[in-house]
C-alpha cells in the first residue's frame, strides 16, 4: 500500500491511496482525514485502506491523476522525529571532516538525535536560509513511521511496529554543527526542517528488498541534474531499523507516528574513503562526505556546499527501475534578512 | 483564561475551560476538540473561548466540578518541545557535578535541546521506569507555548507568540546523561517523557506576574510532603522566553503548538551555591543542584536520587495564594524487566 498527503489548505493536509506506479491515487479522507489520524488507530483503518488499494489497482476506485508536486510530506508534522546514525561510514567521515575523533562505541551504542518535527518541508519545497554561508547540505535517508511502541521494547516488538517506510531529506547546516554540538545539547539550529518523499509504503510494497530490518535498494541523490550518489541502503547499515527503535525506546515510550530515520546512507568503497559516481564509485548522500574525501586526496575540500539555486533530488527505484517513493526535489532559496 | 485536556480515552483529550479558581470547568469542545486544534486556528478560536470562560466565571455556561486528577497534560503530545537551560546558576552547578566546564559563551547563547513530545506522561501520572539506578531527577520548570513562529524571528515577534503558560517536570535520568552528551547529539535516552501543570493559562491571567518575558513568582517544589524549592522563576534567568523562542527559531519556522521550556529554576544565594529551605534558602527545583551543594560542602552527596515510592509536587500560587496552574504531583515506580 502506497499513502499520500495531498496539500488542501489545512496543516495536516488530506490523505490519500496511490498507485504502485504512482500514477494514479483514490480520496482515502473518508477514512481517515490524515496519515497521523490513520496511524493513531492503524489496527482498525488499515485494513479498510488496503480494500481501497486493491480497488484503486483494479481500476474500480474512484481516482484521478496523481501529482507528487501537490503533495505534502506524508506527515507534515509529527510528534516525533529521531534520527539515527546507523551508517558509521558517513559518521567517520564527517567527524573526520570537522577533526573530531569516532569513539570506538559508536559501533554499538548508536548515535541519535531528536529533531524538530513541527513543521516538515514538502517534498518539492524551496530550502530557504537566511544565509547561503551556513553550510547547508542535503542528508539522503531512509526513514520508517512506527505504530505504538512500549519503553523498553525489544528488537522484535520494534521490528513489528513498523508500519511505513519513506526517504528524507535531513538538511543540514554544515557550518552551525561545531557550536551546537559543542554545546553538547545536540543539533538544533544545525538541523532545520527535514523533506520527507512525497509517498510512504508499507514495507511489503518492498517485496524482497525488505528484510524486515534494512532496505536494499540503492538510494539514487542526485545533485544539479546530476548523478552524485547511488549507495545501497541495505549495505554498511551498522543498526538496522528494528535496532534504532529499541535504541529510542529504551526510556520512553514511543507514541504511534513517531519517526526513525536512518541518517545519511552511505557504503565503504573497498576499505577507503570512498569514489565519485565518475570515477567508478557509488558516490555519496551528502555533500560533507565527498569534501572529506577531498581533502584527504588533495588537502582541501573543493565542493563548495549548496548556494541559491543548487538542486538536490532524492529517489530510490525497485529492481524494474519503477520509482517507490516519488521524487524530492529541492533548491535552496535565500530569504532576505528582516 | 485557563484550559485544561481531559482524560477521554482519545490520545489528545477533551479541551475545557476552567475557572480561575480551578473549581469549576466547561467543555469547550464544540469550540475546538482538543487544545492543539484550538492553537491551529488560534485567532479564530480564542475570542470564542474567551467568552465561555467569561460565562463560566459569571455561572451561565454549563460546568461541572474540575478534578485535577482527570486531566492529562494541556498537550497530551506536542509537535515539538524546545527546554532551554535559562537560569545559567543550574547549569553551573550541574556541570560541576558531573565535573564538566560551563563555557562563558553559555551566559550569551541559550542553550536548549530537543525533547521526545510524542508521549507526555499526565501530570499526575507515575514517572514508571525499568532502573532505579539511573538516576531519576525532577526539573521543576516555566514552559511557554507558542503560535506559529517564522524563521528569524525577532524578540519581539516571539514575544508577541506567546500564547499560553504552564508548569513542566522536566524527569531526568542523570546517570545516563554523561554517557548520552558524551555521544554529542543530545539527551535522548536521559529525558523521558516529561509532565506538564493540569492547566495552561494565558499570560493576562497572571497579572503583574507577567513582563512579558518571565513569571516573577515562586516556583513550589516540595518532596516527599516537604518543601524542597521556592526558587522565583523571574530570578536569575538569564534569557528570557522571547530570547528562547527567538533562539529557536533562528534557522526554523516554529509551528502553532511549540512547547519552550525556561529550564530548571534557580536563584543564586548570596553568590554562593544556595541553601536550603530549612536553612533559609530557597531551596532548588531538583535532586541534582542539591547534590552538588552537598558535594561542595561536605566532600560528597548526601540525597539520593528518586526511587520507587519517592514523590515530587510542583505547583505555582498567585500573591493571594491561589493555585494557577494546578498541582503536578508524580511517584516513582519501576517497571518490571521484561
Amino acid at each position: 500500500m502506497k499513502l499520500a498527503t495531498l496539500k488542501n489548505g489545512a496543516r495536516d493536509g488530506r490523505l490519500v491511496v496511490v498507485s504502485r506506479d504512482l500514477t494514479r491515487c483514490a480520496d482515502a479522507g473518508f477514512l481517515a482525514p490524515t496519515l497521523q489520524v490513520a496511524l493513531d488507530d492503524w489496527r482498525r483503518v488499515q485494513p479498510h485502506l488496503k480494500l481501497l488499494a486493491k480497488a484503486l489497482e483494479a481500476g474500480t476506485a474512484p481516482s484521478w491523476s496523481f501529482d507528487e508536486t501537490a503533495t505534502l510530506s506524508p506527515l507534515p508534522r509529527a510528534y516525533q522525529w529521531l534520527d539515527g546514525s546507523a551508517y558509521v561510514n558517513h559518521v567517520e567521515l564527517v567527524r573526520k571532516a570537522r577533526d573530531a575523533e569516532m569513539p570506538q562505541s559508536f559501533r554499538t551504542d548508536p548515535l541519535m538525535y531528536q529533531g524538530g518535527s513541527d513543521s516538515f518541508l514538502g517534498p518539492r519545497d524551496p530550502i530557504v536560509m537566511a544565509d547561503e554561508d551556513w553550510g547547508i547540505d542535503m542528508e539522503g535517508e531512509v526513514a520508517v513511521v512506527v505504530d505504538d511502541v512500549a519503553a523498553g521494547a525489544s528488537v522484535g516488538e520494534a521490528r513489528r511496529a513498523i508500519r511505513l517506510v519513506m526517504l528524507a531529506n535531513d538538511v543540514s547546516l554544515r557550518g552551525l554543527i561545531p557550536n551546537e554540538l559543542s554545546k553538547g545539547f545536540g543539533f538544533v539550529h544545525a538541523k532545520p526542517s527535514s523533506a520527507f518523499s512525497p509517498v510512504a509504503v508499507t514495507p511489503d510494497e518492498l517485496g524482497q528488498a525488505w528484510d524486515g530490518g534494512k532496505v536494499h535498494l540503492e538510494l539514487m541523490v542526485d545533485y544539479n541534474g546530476a548523478p552524485f550518489g547511488r549507495a545501497n541502503a541495505g549495505v554498511d547499515m551498522t543498526f538496522d531499523f528494528p535496532t534504532l527503535i529499541a535504541h529510542a525506546a529504551r526510556t520512553r515510550a514511543l507514541a504511534a507516528g513517531t519517526i526513525v530515520g536512518s541518517g545519511t546512507v552511505s557504503n565503504k568503497f573497498e576499505g577507503g574513503p570512498g569514489k565519485t559516481i565518475g570515477e567508478g564509485g557509488v558516490g555519496y548522500s551528502c555533500i560533507a562526505e565527498l569534501r572529506m574525501v577531498e581533502t584527504i586526496r588533495e588537502g582541501a575540500p573543493r565542493t563548495p556546499f549548496m548556494r541559491a539555486g543548487d538542486k538536490v533530488s532524492i529517489e530510490m527505484r525497485d529492481r524494474c527501475g519503477q520509482s517507490i517513493f516519488g521524487v524530492i526535489e529541492q533548491q535552496v532559496q535565500v530569504r532576505p534578512h528582516s
